[in-house]
């Protein structure tokens, strides 16, 4: 029988995070956190990133995000400094430890970025993100 | 900058999570448990199911699997019944109140997994299953 879309997502999805909590465990850190990490390295010389940004990118409710960022915040992988004009909107700024650590975060996320598009083929690989794109927007309300 | 997979993958899986579990809710189950009742509604007429089978499906892990169907079990959704020849195999045999509800079920998952195709595109459907199925295979050891 034809395996259903919501079913292949998840697995793809258990897995990929599988692989991703086992390397972070190397680090001493959680998937999450290096996913964190790695997105506020790669987008920080653009703009300012906020705690909205976090909730958006992985798509995790607010209170969730509060506390993934506090943990981090203890465990001086990132600071939240608030903004001088506004001070509810804090920035979050990687420390110099995520900052050390982030290049082996990058890397391991480039690597696995292509084990996956391999995987796919890369004559497929634009089509699978659109896929994966439009079903993340279906749902939204 | 290009969204990387590991990230449109989760994001696709959470809206697809979070769908399921408001309808789920709507009958007092979680997304789990209907994946769970849908899952052997399908296959029941053709196989015998195990808790091997539902860990495979939903690629969890044994301890995850047991207490989801103990809980099934409890809630009259499922009972574990032994084979004859080897007591440590348990079939999985839903209860008439599940199967009462497994029509509804099947109706969601059925829906969304049209707007799913929909969304990703018909002509890419198979690209991106398959896609899928590989990503899956990649990190497996």
């Amino acid at each position: 029988m034809d395996r259903i879309f919501g079913i292949l997502i998840k697995q793809a999805n258990n897995v990929i995070a599988r692989d991703a909590d086992k390397f972070a465990q190397t680090l001493d850190l959680t998937g999450m956190q290096i996913s964190i990490i790695d997105y506020i390295s790669r987008y920080e010389n653009d703009q300012n990133i906020f705690q909205k940004n976090i909730e958006n990118e992985f798509n995790i409710r607010r209170a969730s995000a509060t506390s993934a960022l506090k943990l981090m915040e203890k465990r001086d992988l990132l600071v939240r400094v608030p903004m001088q004009n506004d001070a509810r909107l804090k920035r979050l700024i990687l420390t110099p430890k995520a900052r050390r650590l982030s290049e082996q975060i990058h890397t391991y996320f480039s690597n696995t970025e292509t084990k996956i598009s391999e995987a796919v083929g890369v004559e497929n690989v634009a089509a699978v993100k659109q896929g994966l794109k439009n079903i993340s927007g279906i749902f939204e309300d």
